[in-house]
């Protein structure tokens, strides 16, 4: 606990450093100043925002006290009269050395970079326990949906085994409205982006980077273990194509890109953690199919609470601003009360499953020849590998016969072996795709 | 902070009381056992469960020490080695007198006991505060769904405007069930007897008292104001018939019991409180029009966060065991390391609003003469008490002219003299239900 601080009217109060004035660091700071009497009777000491960090000085910026801008974030956080940093900065190198010092100073952290939590929340979070500051990132993952907290506390009594989430709206906002119009992935992704859902370069969120960063940190708070971005197997929707929805729909069920957080568990009773994001078949009767347009939802299956879903805006200033300023409040409080939030726990420390060895369902899309004895050879390639079929599906294209195949649980690499022997069966033209069905 | 004690190996140790063997109690002693080393390691120190209160000493329990059984909650949770108490008694008077005792000592609480919390929340806090002990209390609204940890910390930097829950497993399956069979009242409410999912006296539940427990709770969360259960508007489900749930399919709607904490915002700019809990129309595209069987949800507003919503089992012993022991960690990482929990937080003190002052929308469904000028003798009587009509709908039933009206917004209050001038008219045979209509 800082220093004592308090105002000219006995107060307690609370120096903060506002790292970054894009979207949402605006949004911060409009509603601290909106909203002050609030922040201060919820704290039980006064909010006072010392010190802007910008990367451009000269860039006007109205309603702000300019005397509060500084372009040296470094040493702002390090000042004394900084208690609290909230780093909304975004980028990895920069904003990790900046909040190494301000942890390593006994100043709490309030962030929202899921890229840097993902990639260093171990080294952020043994520097905050070094100096017995808080570490907190609710906004990192899916913005104002609480689903950090719940994990970090509330689920602290229970064994969380599944955590499946639909957790970047980009491409949540393109594959619906594919499903919904029969659009291509070129047109809608045309659209996200002149909706300003999606940037100029799409690749965090379509390519899945995004999710997988949010992947690495649910993870990690749901075994208790070091699950970093590296660890995460990702794969995007560019081949999304509106022939696969169509299948989908087939098939009873909707395209999501998901981010699957799942422990495993082998013969012999050892564990082990998953995470990986890819997109996925979900049946039309899971509460994830539902999710639509650019929204949010989290889905855990703990042993004892069962299934529990988290719903909400997923991103934006406003958002996650709420959650940022959720974060202030415990941090602030804490500062002013003393006490601390419990740090990252990754006693459990289960290891990563190898991406092989992940169990789920698969659709395989093929062309076969139009002739006897195909069905018999498919079949017989799927049951040589130890990949068994739930269901066949046979039908008439316009260019010849095709096949979907739906099997029951396998493992990554059995289905990879599969579908390399089907390619080389005469009795397949091609196989057209290969997606994960989840949530069943 | 209690004296810190521990183990022959050095580890920290919380005592802990046990109130209560029923399904809850049972199952919390059940994870605890289980799952001992995962509870010491989130914790940073070992619970040890030292006393269980019972009401009857002689019931065989199996598996359970005898040494630890008294029938004498009250001394026990005086103990010196005792640092944290789990209420899972039920009932208000006497576990309130044992929990106030725990408090005043300086033992944390941890209480399932939502009649409890609604009915002396405030006095509750209060002698925490004065301790300097935690009031835990997740696992009284809606079991495992993180709902009361998110309002009270996750969007503690927001202003939430709406809550609006189903928050009552029994009577959304008694409802679930007569919409999608068609059924009546009493068959379903007798299987859900049938299924153990209501009491012999189900009073609790279809009145709507439990959710009214909830509401109030939910409320003085969310609004940072004090609200008790008899601040709580309440009407059950019992009037429900088959033909209401006709009546609200043909509206596209559905029906659901609802708990609604709402922010008012008069002409002025002064706030106040709605709490109330009634069955009413909800729109099939409303995300809560989907909670099926027993689950539970709970959808909220905030000005920052946008819309939200928590899904998830709100009943049942492993669940509520969850949200229990969730409670239990945050607890005794308390008692370990130092630090608190907020406490309730009441200092917005808004003034509960009068019930009349609550404006919402109104399906008003009538049997009406079938000769001309009826409607407009309907309409100008609406229009006469200031309540605009939105849509109409009339049609022949086999005993005559049905008129069903679906009203614009309109205070309670407003619609109350409608409905009785209705009564009056001669045009009128009779008004056949009046309901509500939620979430637009």
């Amino acid at each position: 606990m800082a220093e004592q601080n308090t105002d000219s009217t006995g107060v307690p109060t609370v120096g903060v450093a506002l790292l970054g004035m894009g979207t949402v660091g605006r949004e911060v700071l409009r509603i601290l100043g909106q909203a002050e009497s609030d922040f201060t009777a919820r704290i039980g000491g006064r909010l006072e925002v010392r010190g802007i960090a910008v990367s451009d000085l000269s860039k006007p910026r109205e309603g702000v006290d300019a005397s509060l801008l500084t372009d040296d974030a470094l040493s702002l956080v390090r000042r004394d009269d900084i208690d609290l940093v909230i780093e909304v900065i975004g980028g990895i190198d920069y904003p990790r050395t900046v909040v190494l010092n301000a942890l390593r100073a006994g100043k709490s952290v309030v962030t929202a970079n899921k890229a840097l939590v993902a990639a260093h929340a171990i080294e952020l979070s043994d520097a905050a326990d070094s100096s017995g500051a808080d570490l907190f990132f609710e906004a990192a993952v899916a913005a104002a949906i609480p689903v950090v907290g719940p994990l970090r506390r509330s689920l602290a009594g229970d064994k969380v085994n599944t955590v499946m989430g639909i957790v970047n709206g980009t491409t949540n906002f393109i594959l619906d409205a594919m499903d919904k119009r029969g659009a291509s992935y070129d047109e809608m992704l045309a659209e996200a982006t002149a909706l300003g859902y999606a940037e100029a370069d799409p690749s965090a969120d379509v390519d899945g980077f995004d999710a997988a960063s949010k992947a690495a940190i649910l993870a990690s708070l749901a075994f208790h273990s070091p699950v970093s971005f590296d660890d995460v197997h990702c794969e995007g929707i560019r081949n999304i194509t509106a022939e696969d929805i169509r299948a989908a729909k087939a098939a009873g069920c909707t395209i999501k890109l998901l981010a699957i957080c799942e422990r495993l568990v082998d013969g012999q009773g050892g564990e082990s953690v998953s995470a990986r994001v890819y997109p996925a078949l979900v049946p039309l009767t899971h509460p994830l199919a539902t999710v639509s347009d650019s929204f949010n939802a989290i889905f855990v299956v703990a042993e004892y609470a069962g299934r529990l879903m988290f719903y909400g805006n997923g991103a934006g200033g406003a958002p996650t601003a709420s959650a940022v300023l959720g974060d202030v409040v415990a941090a602030a409080r804490n500062v002013v009360h003393g006490g601390r939030a419990p740090g990252m726990s990754t006693y459990a420390n289960l290891p990563v499953a190898d991406f092989g060895e992940v169990r789920t369902r698969y659709h395989v899309d093929m062309k076969v020849q139009d002739r006897p004895g195909v069905l018999a050879e498919v079949a017989s390639t799927f049951s040589a590998h130890g990949v068994s079929i739930k269901t066949v599906r046979q039908e008439e294209d316009s260019d010849g016969a095709r096949l979907v195949v739906i099997t029951h649980h396998a493992a990554e690499k059995d289905l990879e072996d599969t579908v390399e022997a089907l390619k080389k069966l005469d009795a397949v033209k091609n196989v057209r795709s290969v997606l994960r069905m989840e949530g069943n």
